[in-house]
């Protein structure tokens, strides 16, 4: 049996993840659409394989095949294993595996907890899986980036993907930026984007 | 009847208002004891009042007499007066009104919209007020902050608000800052409290 856990806005780790579960979650249903862009340690993947169902789907993509393994073990703990497809790729390469409309995607962006530190996210494939996402993305969908900032390489990335989400069309994406901003300077910080659910409504006067 | 709106992360007005109200209602149930610690237009004093029910209790301040009235008329319009004690003082007064603890605080920094722009919060007063709610605040409880920032003056408070509030301890306080990153600069942003629930419990390793 798999349970969500309670979101604690406190500074203990792993709440960057827990908030950005939450904000995708908030739009997924039984048979909704959803990808994991970074499987990594699989949490993500739990999280929307329960979230969309049987009848829903959850492609979870990783470079690293240990990460698709650890996932694999992981879904089939809480028996949801056929509610996911999980593939050996870059996410630069998610259209090649999935046919849009999407409900909801997850980014970790940075490195794998606890796996290899040289194996990081790269500003080129990141800014490229991002702008297939936002092309993918259902109007209501909501796509969740986690930000770490601890590694090498880091400022770039994260500077990259602030500033591509900054530049969104506030018509047609609400874009918020979430900082826990009373720990160190090298906490993930989150970046949520949601479709509006008509293109055009809305508008600001 | 009271209809709460949804939550649209959309450019649109409106939306740190809709998004604080949520964040601090996420905490509050029938008899939970929250104040509006800047009654403006009265709609988070509306939105408290409607979420603590008749056994709960809504302490409502403002400086400004005409806030007051436009706040009596809008709880009455719904039923709602009763559950309501409005104060015509500084928010930084509230320990002489209230009894500790409380569950939920709603601020609005800057100016009241649509009313006199001449009447504006000004750090000192802020910070004191800011530093009762977290006296006062229930293990659990949750702060609200949306703080406006296209009026003159408005960058001093911000400034003052964001580095009290990053200096609060993250063993005792979640502190989270939510910016609207494709509006313009001067588009209100949020900072979010949360006591939690009990002191030292969940510490960072």
């Amino acid at each position: 049996m798999y349970h969500k856990r309670p979101v604690n806005f406190a500074g203990i780790r792993g709440n960057a993840v827990l908030l950005g579960q939450r904000f995708v979650g908030e739009v997924l249903h039984k048979g909704s659409v959803a990808v994991d862009a970074t499987a990594g340690n699989g949490y993500d993947t739990l999280f929307l394989a329960n979230s969309v169902g049987e009848c829903g789907r959850v492609y979870a993509f990783d470079i690293q095949q240990s990460a698709l393994d650890i996932t694999a073990r992981r879904l089939k703990q809480f028996g949801l294993e056929k509610n996911v497809t999980l593939i050996h790729d870059g996410h630069e390469k998610m259209d090649l595996y999935i046919v849009p409309p999407v409900d909801a995607f997850i980014f970790n962006l940075g490195y794998l907890p606890g796996g290899d530190h040289d194996k990081i996210t790269r500003p080129s494939t990141t800014v490229k899986a991002l702008q297939i996402a936002l092309d993918m993305l259902n109007p209501g969908g909501r796509i969740s980036i986690v930000v770490y900032t601890g590694h090498l390489g880091a400022g770039e990335e994260s500077r990259t993907v602030e500033e591509m989400a900054a530049k969104l069309d506030p018509r047609i994406f609400g874009v918020l930026k979430v900082t826990f901003i009373n720990r160190s300077a090298s906490a993930p910080f989150l970046i949520f984007i949601e479709r509006v659910k008509k293109e055009n409504e809305n508008l600001a006067p």
